[in-house]
């Protein structure tokens, strides 16, 4: 999108030619939505023939009144099956001016992306409530964007969406169905161009929307938007990109190919089926330490009301490594406990409500702050969300040919917290061991930064359809030697193993 | 637009390729629309992956279940100022399935281009008021083309309209304002390609539409695909085309160049303003013949209840020859009639009701027919209409440095009866004396005939543009030396210098 003041000459009886004409000799040529016409020449002649051309892809969309070239924006969404992320974006500068995220209020319809399919499938409305309330969430954070930002709705010219293939489908109202049965074949793989009005976003009348190329049923729009920003296809040497969310995506780059593979990973790193589990926002506990007692870090430094992925990773990761959790995953009971875990660490451990045992975090004295507790509950949702990524990496990596110790680099991205400590991500098995731990890299939610690229360039746009044509889709959830090496991966590492 | 059938590899494990990717295998590269894709994969899966694929210019714009590759149609209207005209086109044959035409319903905001345009611009819903006028005429004759044809409205894909460039710009819902005032300029000059549900015309949903360049603001879309029809664009020896409607177009087409005027001939042609004029439908007197009585030829061979343009030319240019009408336009009265005129013919021409004199052409006694005259009013309509399109005429020739004798062929075009006597109409001078009547043709309504080619062949479009980009606009309503032809002209031409 681009945006251009024009100065026109007033049409004369020696030079009647129409508007339209006028505009396109001062900004070259470009074609025009009819809706962009209607008053046109009302607008033209109120205001001596001055005003701003909005252009997109060399498309006149609108005519606006004075100089607004300054006023041009775009929203990137990263539609995750648990949480929505957006950021806004000067379309001239390409600088972040807001960010946001929230829930998906699709998690009511099931938490994961097969219990949506299932509510869009065996519900004659099921496909249009999915549609209806994922479209509500962003379009509550567009209005939050705009409101941070102080811009209006109408100045937001372009957006572009990321997501899961489920998530992607339902946006655009596509049938959901095949992508609940073998082989999982989607209506669309490459990346759809509709209007903004047309997916049912309100920003202006006339913006269009990107929505981006997949790679399989189960290897999607965020997955292609991570390879993007990461700039790991096409790599010689062996790459590895781990996408936490709802669901691992998980890719490999070697030697010029891809290999993308999925797995049910489960929400857990985004907070969710997790006793006190929340998205990385304020108040949730995004950092844990051990030393002689358990020490948290507060997002917004706000009395704990929860805790966030990386939190937990950093609870399961450090009572592993002390002991208080054996290698099969149990939260071993006080008697149990080894002497060398400090008192004020043990006193902390209790059988809990249901016997099962759980780790006080926050005994919610603080004001406005609540008790927080990792239960043993939430140590089997991690335990299997980890599992089934350290297997699927480990199919990966033995369908190329490759030793873990070979990977050069492991970018892990999500919004699963600020960052995730890297021992910490291979003591829970997150990550096989043998990587030098030097290569693992931390870097965010890159699905939501593609989406950003593909806001500003149309050369992103046609990279990113590339790497969706050109990556190979492992389907893992038919693969006997994956249901194997998950069983093998639900068990932690030995602590010799990890780094 | 075309149509495949196809029966594609249903997706298996080791193909889970996209739906969209697997009808592109078989039929080539394609944009698809979103709305396409809704239900794809649900009718894929339930006619075992067999359908057909409607592509407008290599555009998926919907698939069907079975086979519906001869189920493929567009409309082609010409949308006159006084009579909307449209015909039902099978795509895969070019063959006319259906015509018709009706009253623009617009008339009842006034009869000619200036007074909508005032309606428009002097009422806050103006504008839209006339848009739906129009569009509620262009709905109910789709509705009776598809009757006609027993095909249902979403079969329709496609539509082109041909109008001038005021009934285009309000059937896009565009300003029309400027064209009412000078220098005239329209809002586009260009073809409108849009959806035809953005014209708000209920044909398939994602048909598109196509409405035609114009030259200026008082020579329109109807002219140039007038021009594309007959050729005549482009031509080396001097060609002329008459379009005449409510206003009177006139293309001069010599040496590679084409120069094209409008005058405001006003409707008396299509028998607007005419005491008993009708459109050239069942029941209009279309032909005229004076011998030792008067006869008529009635359109269906119905009783007659009216006339349409070419029996007022015909009434007219005889009435003339025979005496009965001065030079200056004035029915004689009975006593100064010549006495060469046949008592039967004589006995018809009375003063009338209000003493000013008419002509009896039917009296009203066969069953379902009514009462039928020519009056004196209606003379001075014709003389107006005639005297305004021979001063265009004149004109252009001069601005080409032309003489009458010099055109090589003459197209009158216009849907007003089955054809137009070349002698009459050059004994009522709507034709300049000089021109060998062997070189005038009566081409009928071209303008419906260039929006049926555009309808067929984006090469006619490509064409009609080129046509539009490359004729000189002459305004002749504020030309002097018009003024004064026009006021000449209005005089009937002395029967010598007719052929």
């Amino acid at each position: 999108v681009r945006k251009r003041h024009v100065e026109l000459p007033e049409p004369t009886l020696s030079d009647d030619a129409a508007d339209l004409l006028r505009l396109e000799r001062q900004i070259g040529p470009f074609e025009a939505d009819l809706d962009a016409l209607r008053n046109l020449a009302t607008l033209l002649r109120g205001e001596s023939f001055r005003g701003t051309a909005v252009l997109s892809d060399h498309r006149l969309i609108d005519f606006e009144r004075g100089d607004t070239t300054r006023q041009c924006y775009g929203v990137a969404f990263d539609i995750g099956t648990t949480t929505v992320a957006g950021t806004l974006v000067d379309l001239n500068t390409g600088e972040e001016k807001a960010v946001g995220a929230c829930m998906n209020p699709q998690v009511r319809f099931g938490d994961d992306v097969l219990s949506r399919i299932r509510h869009a499938s065996e519900n004659d409305e099921g496909r249009e409530e999915l549609r209806d309330s994922v479209l509500s969430a962003v379009g509550q954070l567009v209005e939050e964007l705009c409101g941070q930002a102080k811009i209006v709705r109408r100045n937001v010219y372009e957006a572009t969406f990321a997501g899961n293939t489920t998530m992607q489908h339902l946006l655009c109202g596509l049938d959901v169905e095949p992508l609940g049965v073998v082989p999982f074949a989607p209506t669309c793989a490459r990346g759809v161009a509709a209007r903004a009005s047309q997916l049912g976003l309100r920003i202006h009348p006339r913006a269009m929307a990107y929505v981006f190329p997949v790679i399989g049923g189960f290897v999607g729009g965020d997955t292609v938007a991570g390879l993007l920003a990461t700039r790991l296809a096409g790599g010689e040497t062996p790459s590895l990109m781990v996408d936490i969310g709802t669901n691992g995506e998980i890719v490999l780059a070697h030697d010029g190919k891809v290999w993308a593979a999925s797995t049910a990973a489960g929400p857990a790193f985004e907070g969710a089926r997790i006793a006190c589990g929340m998205r990385a926002s304020r108040g949730a506990i995004e950092k844990i330490v051990l030393d002689d007692d358990l020490r948290v870090s507060v997002i917004g430094n706000a009395p704990p009301v929860g805790l966030c992925g990386s939190a937990l990773v950093d609870a399961v990761g450090q009572l592993l490594a002390r002991g208080a959790i054996s290698p099969e995953g149990r939260l071993l009971q006080n008697d149990e406990l080894p002497d060398s875990l400090p008192e004020a660490i043990r006193r902390r451990i209790t059988p809990g409500e249901n016997g099962q045992g759980e780790v006080l975090l926050a005994d919610g004295t603080s004001a406005g702050g609540g008790r927080v507790v990792l239960t043993q509950r939430d140590i089997r949702e991690l335990q299997l969300a980890s599992g089934a990524i350290r297997a699927g990496i480990t199919l990966l990596l033995r369908q190329a040919g490759l030793e873990p110790a070979d990977l050069q680099r492991v970018c892990i991205a999500g919004g699963f917290g600020s960052f995730i400590r890297r021992n910490h991500a291979q003591r829970i098995g997150l990550i096989p061991p043998g990587i030098d731990h030097t290569r693992i890299h931390y870097v965010g939610n890159v699905s939501l930064k593609g989406a950003r690229w593909a806001l500003l360039s149309t050369h992103a746009r046609a990279r990113a359809e590339q790497i969706a044509r050109e990556s190979t889709h492992v389907e893992l959830s038919q693969d006997f030697d994956f249901q194997a090496e998950f069983a093998e991966a639900m068990i932690f590492p030995e602590p010799e193993d990890a780094c």
